[in-house]
């Protein structure tokens, strides 16, 4: 029994007291806890031990008390699974050896047995919903096709992931393929994840934003759709595109029971974008954490009167910053908590 | 005597026969002859010689032929006519050595005699004038203050330049003094190249669309559009702030003759913020200049048709990528000289 509703009463456009708050990557970086655990185990371990994943989990709950919790694990073990080794290198980031190129390279990639090949992240599941104990949800996610493309081809994280999109261009039905083994892919992964428990899916789409408005329809949304539609209704998505402002509309008619705000689209615009009616979860900036704590508190204030108390999430627009001192998340957390103060 | 006024025309609002294109950093990268030069000379050295920067200047209009020239420069020699030394690192981009990080740092920035300090810059603009004869006009261009404050504090290129808005987060006064020196420099160094005989200006906002609307308003657009303010009614200024389609409405009315749009922003979208009156620049996906050569005719007789031929100049929605072959580049300005075939 959840001792705390208020995300899932969110996601469903209730009225509430007052709106719930999480933070993206609350799991991690800038927890102090979180580094001595870095300093012990590299990336994908955290990742695939559950006992780690899942007290990575439950520390920032039990740290900084948000309303709900996101499942510590990255959306880059989707492509391991798919035999797509994935390496996480120090000061680089994500390493694809031997990214995809060529059809060929496409055709070799797998649609695994994702009890097989996931069971850790499965397995994390069912620890962290032990040790929460019902104090809040649990989210878990998956990045969209598009995104994990980009990462697959391109091979490193990149600014403008431009030999990922030159694939796209000019190797469309490669491209398309491949974006479809990893949308199946997806679906099986999440099924599982709501089959043990998880309250709501996130789908992190943190690359759309490169694309212009008809290619992010060919090359992202038609697969993110794809997802949102198998698992309706059986659960609620929220949908984050990182730069989509364009695609709000399309999103907010998919099914999706939320979508996220990135902060560069203020909430008036994204309420007029997205119909008025989803609820809405954001928006703001990461760096604008390294802001004084009463500055913090003021703006956190003014967003949800902005966005309004009802159908809407208050969270960051993109991930939290490594270098964001406790104090600062913590205020994040509280101003939200002190509504309508 | 100026040959071709399209451009010049688009600019002032008149009705055209066709669309004038040209490419952003249309003058280098994908250029074999200009590989040539870069092999030989190094990147600031390109830019501090007059003669090399008139033949690269004027290399795509005999090779490509678009309908304007922008003049080779780039606008971190601003920072150094400032005292903040620059390097180019190969595989790296730009370095600055001392990065700004306190108040301290900011009052030993200088506010320099242009004449002085980027002569060189004002002498390319003479001897590209003679080179170019009349053929096309002449852009010439600097960055947004907040661009610029961008690198000058972060220290490098980045994808979220979080040292740059920490600072600003953190030390707004500091930012804000460093701001309007930057703001003043420009404003000299501009009304010089116009002095010199450039065509018209473009400010490059390459990093405004890291901002939030509230925090675009503060620390970029409140300096851009003291630029703008100087600089007429005496010259067309065009605009382009990447990822800034929150602010077009303001762009609009600001006095500029013409707006810069990303590729993320659809044609229909960017007429409709930006008011439906002022030309509009842009924006193909310069990623897109990868596709098959029938893909990007197509593309570009679409855009054409949704932006409208009149009020709108061709270009791409960011800087044209090294790996783009030239008979793609080239076929980008065949489509549009072939209009309305």
């Amino acid at each position: 029994m959840l001792k705390n509703k208020l995300f899932l009463d969110a996601l469903q456009g209730k009225t509430v007291s007052r709106p719930p708050v999480w933070m993206m990557r609350q799991a991690g970086r800038y927890l102090p806890d979180f580094m001595k655990l870095k300093a012990k185990y590299d990336f994908f371990t955290r990742c695939q031990t559950p006992e780690l994943a899942a007290e990575i989990t439950v520390m920032p709950i039990d740290q900084i008390g948000p309303d709900a919790a996101i499942l510590f694990s990255d959306i880059l073990v989707v492509l391991q699974a798919m035999d797509i080794p994935v390496e996480m290198k120090d000061g680089v980031g994500p390493w694809i050896p031997n990214p995809i190129r060529d059809a060929a390279a496409v055709d070799r990639v797998v649609v695994p047995d994702v009890d097989d090949r996931l069971h850790y992240v499965l397995d994390a599941i069912t620890l962290t919903l032990e040790q929460l104990d019902g104090k809040v949800p649990l989210i878990g996610f998956a990045g969209s096709p598009w995104t994990l493309l980009c990462y697959s081809v391109q091979g490193s994280g990149s600014k403008t992931f431009d030999v990922a999109k030159a694939f796209c261009f000019s190797s469309p039905d490669a491209a398309h393929k491949l974006l479809q083994k990893i949308t199946d892919t997806t679906i099986a992964y999440l099924k599982r994840k709501v089959a043990k428990g998880v309250h709501a899916v996130q789908l992190f789409d943190s690359w759309g934003g490169l694309l212009g408005p008809a290619d992010y329809q060919e090359f992202s949304w038609y697969y993110l759709q794809q997802i949102v539609a198998a698992l309706q209704p059986h659960i609620p998505v929220i949908v984050f595109g990182k730069g989509c402002w364009f695609a709000l509309k399309d999103m907010s008619r998919s099914g999706a029971s939320a979508l996220g705000i990135d902060w560069t689209c203020s909430a008036r615009n994204a309420r007029y974008l997205s119909g008025g009616e989803i609820t809405l979860q954001g928006n703001y900036d990461p760096a604008r954490l390294l802001s004084p704590i009463p500055t913090i508190k003021k703006d956190v204030k003014e967003m949800i009167a902005a966005f309004g108390k009802d159908r809407y999430i208050v969270n960051l627009g993109h991930g939290i910053l490594p270098n964001i001192p406790v104090a600062h998340a913590q205020a994040f957390v509280d101003a939200v908590k002190e509504y309508p103060k």
